[in-house]
C-alpha cells in the first residue's frame, strides 16, 4: 500500500496524489535542483512494488530483497543509488518477546523509496518530524535517510533499555532467598539478545560509512548527522554485549545458588533424622528383652526415657541450630 | 559420468552431443563471442576426468582436488581460469543428520565444468532455471557460477532451518516438566552446526570477491547477483553461530534442570522419611519394656497411638505440601 | 552553573568574570596568538549552554549530546574543533559500588568549554594543578585537555585498584575454610567491571590519536603527554581483563568449594546415621520374642549390650575419623 | 649425520659422496644454472652442522636454531635465503599420544640444507618420490621445500585423522549405557590437540607467503602446488578447532550425564529405602507392648503382618517401577 | 644506585668512574664515532636519576616513568632516541609465585641509560657475555638492548617451564585416585600466567618492531637477533595461552571427579545402610507381639534370625560389590 507520497523543495512538503497509476508522473515531479520525492509503502504487493520498481528504475535484486522479508540489515550499491535494509524492533510487554519488522530504503539522487513490513517502527511520525526541520530537509535524500535510521535506531535503544529491566529483574530473582527457577528466563532473554545483536550489528558498518560521507547519495553536510547515529548503533551495540555477559554471570550464579540450596535442603533433613534415629535408639534400646534392666521396673521409668529422648532432641536441635545446619 | 553438457550462445541452448571421444570437438565448438559451453560431471571416473581435463586445459592440481572430494570449500586461480570448491548440504529427515557433497567448479572464459560429488544438491533444475532466463545467460560462464552458487546457498538456508527447527524441539524438550535427557540431541546439534560451519564460512571470501568484480572470468555485471549470494552466505553463517551459542545456553539450562530436579527429589525422599521415621518413633516408644506404662493398659491405647500416628503423618503431609517439599 | 573561567596569556590566568550575560566579551578576549580561554560548567541548564553554544559556535549536535549526560565515550570532529565525551568514574566505599559521571570537552583553537556531570572527578584541582605548570599551558587548548584526560584517567586507576582490593577479598572469602556465599558479591564486582570497561575502552583509541599527534587542535608538542596518558588507559583496561577472568575463575573455584562441602557434608551425615544404625540393630536383636534367646537371661546381659553397642560405635568413629569422613 | 646428498641438474639426480670433509666440494659442483644440492641431515652434531654451516655460508642465528630443536615453526629470511622450521607430528597407537619432531630448512638460490630432529616424518621416501616427478624437480630448490612440506602436512592430515578417531571413541563413551570416567580421556585429548595446535598453526602464514610467490627463493611456478599445502594446513586447523569444540561440548555432557545418573542412583536407593521403611513400619507397630491389641490373638495375625508388609513391598515396587524411580 | 658504567670503543670496553658528580664527562667521552656508553643503575633514587637524565638530555616524561616503577611495557621515542620498559619475571620456588621487577632502558644514538627495579634478572653477567661477543657489541646501543632483552626473555622462558612443571602437578594430583583440593592450586596458577601474560604479551610489537629494523637507534645489522629475540616471546606466549587453556580444563576434569567421587560415596553409603536395613527388618519382624508366632518357639529359633540377618547381609554385600556399589 502507498502510504504517503510528497515532493520535496526547499525544505518545503508539496503533497502529491499518488495511486499506482500516476507513479510516473511523481517521479517526473523534480524539476528543480534540490527537488527530491519520498514515496512511503507498507507491505506493498508484488504489482505496486513493481510499479514504484519500474518508475524509479529500480534494480531488480534489491526490488526482490524488498518483498521477501527477513534479510541481514545491509547496505548496497546499485548503480548511483544505494539501497539499505534496516531491521525494526520493538519489545512486547505481555510476553517479554522482541518482535522485528523491516524497512527497505531505496534512495537515489533525487528520491527515496521506503518500503516496511511488519507492525514496529512507524515512519509517519518520523516524517513529520522531519518537515519541521526545513534545514535538515536541505540536505536532500539524505535527510529522510537520517530521519528514518534515528527513528529506528532510537527504538533500538528502547527495547535494549526494556531487555536491560529483564535482566535487573532477573538479577533480582537470582538473588532472592526464595527459590527461583531462573534458567528459563535467562534462557529467553539470551535468545532476544541474539535477536537484537543480529539486528543492530551489521547496522554499524552502513552507519559508519555514511557517518564518513563515503558513500554516494548521502550529502557530506548530514554525515554529522549519521554520526550521531553510528554512535547510538555502537551503544546499543556495547549495552547489547554486556547485558548478555550479565546474563551469563547470572545464570552461573543461579547454578551455584541451586547447589548451595540443595546443599542447606540436605543438612536440614539430616539433622531432623539425627533428632529422630536418637529417639528410635532409645526407644530401641527399652524394647530389648533383657530379664535383668534395672531400669524397667522403676516407677517413672517410662516417663524417664520419654524424658531422656525429649532432653536429647533438644540438645541436638540446639546443636545443629548452632552450627547452622537447621 | 557426463551428465549433460551444451553450447550456450546468445542466451539460447545448443545441446551437444558428448561422451569421452568428442569433448576436443565440444571444446572447439565455441566460435562466436559470448559463446560458451557447460560440461556437467556427476562422480566421474579418472579416465574421463583425464578427458576433460586435457580437452579444457585445466590444471593438473586442481583436477587432483577434483578426484578426491573432501576439500575444504576455495577459490583458487590458475593461469587466467579459476577452480572452485563448493560444500553441498543436505538434511537427512530420518536421523536428523547433515549429510555433506561436493561440487567442483573449473570456470574459464568461453566454459564451464562442474563436477558434483555425493548425492545432495542436484544440478539439473538450476540448468534448467538458468536456461530460462537469458539475460542472466548472457553474462556467460560467470551465470552459471551465479546460478550454481545461489543453488548450493539455498540449500544451506534449508538446512539452516531445518537445523533451526531442531533447537526448537530441543529448546521445548529443555524446558518441558517431564524428565528428558537431551545432552546427547545438544551434543549431536553441535556437530551438524559445526559440519555447516566448515562448509559455509570458507565461502564467505571467495563470494565477497565475486561480488567486488575482482576476480577474472566473473563479469562485473553479474556482480550484484553475487552479492545477493554474498548476502545469504552470511545470514546462514551468522544464525548458525546464533543456533550455537543458543545450543550453549540450552545445554546450561539443562543442567540447571537437573540439578533442580534432583533436589526436588531430594526433598520429596525425605519427606517420606521423615512421615515414615515419626511413626516409626511412636511404635519404638510403645514398644518399650517398661513395667509401668499406663497407656498401655488403656483399653483404645493401640488405637490412640495408631491415630497419633496417622495425625502426626497427615500434618506433617501438610506441613511438606505447603513449604513445597512435596 | 559556570563555575570558573579564564583566559590563558603565555601561561599566566587572567581571570574573567563570567555570566550568561558577557559571554560574548569572554570569547572575543583572545586577542594575541597562544591565548586561549577555559570555561568550565557544571550541570548546566539548556539556557546557559545555549547561551555557551552561541559564543563559541558550537556545533548543535555536540551541544545536544552535552545537555544529554549518558553519551559513550567518543572524540567527534566538528569543523575545526574537537568534540570529546569522557566518562568519569569513581569508587563509592559504602556500597562497594561503581558511580559515573561525565564530562563533555568543545575544544577550538583557542578555548575549551568543559561541561562536567555528576559528582565525580571534580576539575578544579586539575585547573590549579595546570596553572602551576607554565610549560605546559603554553601548548595551549590540549594543555588543558591533556589536564582534564590525566586526572580522568589517574580516577580510572584508582577505580581499578578499589575493584582489585574487592577482588582479593572475594579471593580470600571463596577459598576461607567457612561457608561463604560469593556468588552474588563475584556477580557484583562483574557488573562494576563491565561499567568500567564501557568507560574505559572506548577511550584508547582517541587517546591514541591524540598521542600520533592526528588530531586537529591537539599540538603536536603535547603528543608525548597524551601517550602516556593513552598508556594509562591501556593499563587499565588490561587490569580489568585480568580481573574480569580471575573473578570467573574465582567463582569456577567457589562452585568446585560448594560441590566438595556438599560432599563432606554427606559423608559427616552418613558416618553418624551409620553409628546410629548399629546402636538401633543390636537393640532389635535384643528385643525379638524368641522364647530361647540365652543372652536375655544373662544378669548383665543388659549392660553387656549397652557395652557392645558402645564399643561399636567408638570403633566405627574411629574408622571413619581415619578414613576422614568425620 | 648426513643421510644423503646430491646435485640436482635438470631435472636428474647426481649423487655426491659426502662427508664433512668434502663439504666445499659438494658446495662448487652446481657449475650449470638450474644445478642445486640437497644435503640431508639427521640429528647432526655440532661440528657437522657448522661444517655444513661454513660451507653454505648459512647464518649463525639460524644454525645455533638449527641446533636446539624446540623452535616455534617460523619463516625467516636471511640475505637471499630463507630458513624454515616445521614441526613434525605423528600418532604413536600405544599411548594414543602425539610425539613431535622438527626439520630445518636451509634454502639458497641452489642449495637446500635440511636438518631432521626426533623420529618422525622421514624424508628419504619424499626424496624419492620427488625424483621420480622431473618437471617438478625443475623448479629447482622449492620443489624439495614443496615436497618436505607436503610430507609434513600430510603427516598432519593423518594425525588429524587419528584424533578424530579417539574423539569418536569418547563420544561413543560418553553417550554409552554404562559408566565411563571420561574427563581424563577428554583432558588428555585437548592436550594433544593444543600440541597439534602449535605445530601447525604458525605454518599457516609461511605457507600462504610461498603460495602468493612473494619469498625470494621459492620460484613463481611453484605456488600453486604450495597454494595446496597451505590448504591442507588450514584444513588440518579447522579440523582442530572443530574438534577441540566437540571435546568441550563432550565434556559437559559427560558433567551432564554424572548428574544424571547421581539422580537416578539417589531415586533408586530411596525406593528401597521406602520399601524397606514400610516392613519396619509395621513391624514396629506389632511390636508395642499394649495390652489390648486384637491382631496379636489372631491366630494368623502373624503371617498377616508379614502379607502386609509383602503386600504393601509389592505395590510400593509396582509404583516405583511406573514412575521410572526403580 | 650507579652499578656500572663504561665506554665501549670498537668493541672494547673502557670503564669509566662514574659518581653523580662526573655524569657530565661520562658523557662527553664518545669522540669516536661507533664509541657508546652504557650505564646501569639500579633503583637509583630521584637525584641519581635527575642527574643521569641531565647529563643525557632524557625526556622528563620518560625519566618519571622509570623512576615510578609498575609500568606496562612498551617502547616509547622520544626525539631521536627510544625509551623501553620490561617486565622481568622470576619464579619463587619457595610459595611457587612469579615475581615482576622492571627494566627500564634509554637509548640513545651514542649511550644506553639501564634503570632496573626489584631484585630479578641482573644485568651484570647479561653485560660480561656481550662483552665477550666483540662481533656483536660493534652494533652500537643496540647490541646492549638486545642483550638485554635476550637475557630477560630467556627468563620468561624459565618462568613459562616452571609453571609447565606446576601445571604438570596439578595435572598428576587432579587424576590421582586419592581426594585432592586443587581448585586453590588452579586458581593461583591462572593468576600466576595472568601475570605472566601482562609481562609477555605487550613486548611482542616492540620486538617485531626491531627485528623489522624499522625503529631509529636499533641498527639493521642487528634485526636478526631481535628476530630470534621475538620469536622467543612469541613461543612463551603461545605457551602461556595453553598452558591457561589446559588449566581450564583440568579445572573441569577437577569439577567432574568431586561429582563421580560425590556419587561413589552415596553409592557405598546406601549399599551399607541397606544392609544394616534388612538386619533391622529381621529384628523388628521377630519383636512382633503376636501370640501364635512358630518361629519363636523353636530351639534355634533366635540362632536361625541372626544366621537369616547374616546371610542377607553377606548376600547383599556380594551384589553391591558385584554391581559396583561397594
Amino acid at each position: 500500500m502507498i502510504i504517503d507520497s510528497a515532493l520535496y523543495r526547499g525544505g518545503v512538503r508539496i503533497p502529491l496524489a499518488c495511486t499506482k497509476e500516476d507513479l510516473r508522473a511523481v517521479r517526473s515531479s523534480t524539476s528543480e535542483p534540490g527537488d527530491f520525492i519520498w514515496v512511503g509503502l507498507h507491505e506493498p504487493d508484488t504489482a505496486e512494488l513493481s510499479a514504484v520498481a519500474e518508475a524509479f528504475e529500480l534494480h531488480p535484486l534489491a526490488v526482490e530483497d524488498a518483498v521477501n522479508a527477513h534479510q541481514r540489515p545491509k547496505l548496497e550499491r546499485y548503480g548511483d543509488g544505494i539501497f539499505l535494509v534496516l531491521k525494526t524492533l520493538w519489545y512486547v510487554d505481555e510476553n517479554d518477546a522482541v518482535e522485528t519488522g523491516e524497512i527497505n530504503l531505496f534512495v537515489g539522487r533525487d528520491f527515496v523509496v521506503s518500503v516496511r513490513h511488519g507492525e514496529g517502527t512507524e515512519l509517519h511520525t518520523a516524517r513529520l518530524d522531519l518537515e519541521q526541520r526545513t534545514t535538515v530537509l536541505d540536505h536532500g535524500p539524505s535527510a529522510v535517510v537520517y530521519a528514518i535510521c534515528d527513528r529506528v535506531v532510537d527504538s533500538y535503544e528502547e527495547v535494549a533499555s526494556a531487555l536491560e529491566a529483564d535482566v535487573d529483574e532477573v538479577e533480582e530473582s537470582v538473588f532472592s532467598p526464595s527459590r527461583t527457577q531462573d534458567s528459563r528466563r535467562i534462557y529467553i532473554l539470551k535468545r532476544e539478545l541474539s535477536e537484537v545483536r543480529r539486528a543492530v550489528n551489521p547496522l554499524r558498518e552502513p552507519m559508519k560509512r555514511f557517518a564518513t560521507g563515503s558513500v554516494p547519495v548521502i550529502s557530506q553536510e548530514s554525515a554529522p548527522f549519521f554520526r550521531d547515529v553510528a554512535d547510538h548503533v555502537l551503544r546499543v551495540s556495547e549495552a547489547v554485549e554486556a547485558l548478555d555477559s550479565l546474563l551469563s554471570t547470572a545464570f552461573d550464579a543461579h547454578l551455584a545458588r541451586i547447589s548451595v540450596q540443595q546443599n542447606e535442603d540436605m543438612r536440614k533433613i539430616s539433622a531432623w533424622v539425627a533428632i529422630a534415629a536418637v529417639g528410635t535408639l532409645v526407644a530401641g534400646i527399652y524394647g530389648m528383652n533383657f530379664e535383668y534392666m534395672p531400669e524397667l521396673r522403676w516407677h517413672f521409668g517410662y516417663f524417664g526415657a520419654l524424658g531422656v529422648m525429649l532432653v536429647a532432641s533438644v540438645v541436638l536441635y540446639r546443636v545443629f541450630k548452632k552450627s547452622g545446619w537447621l
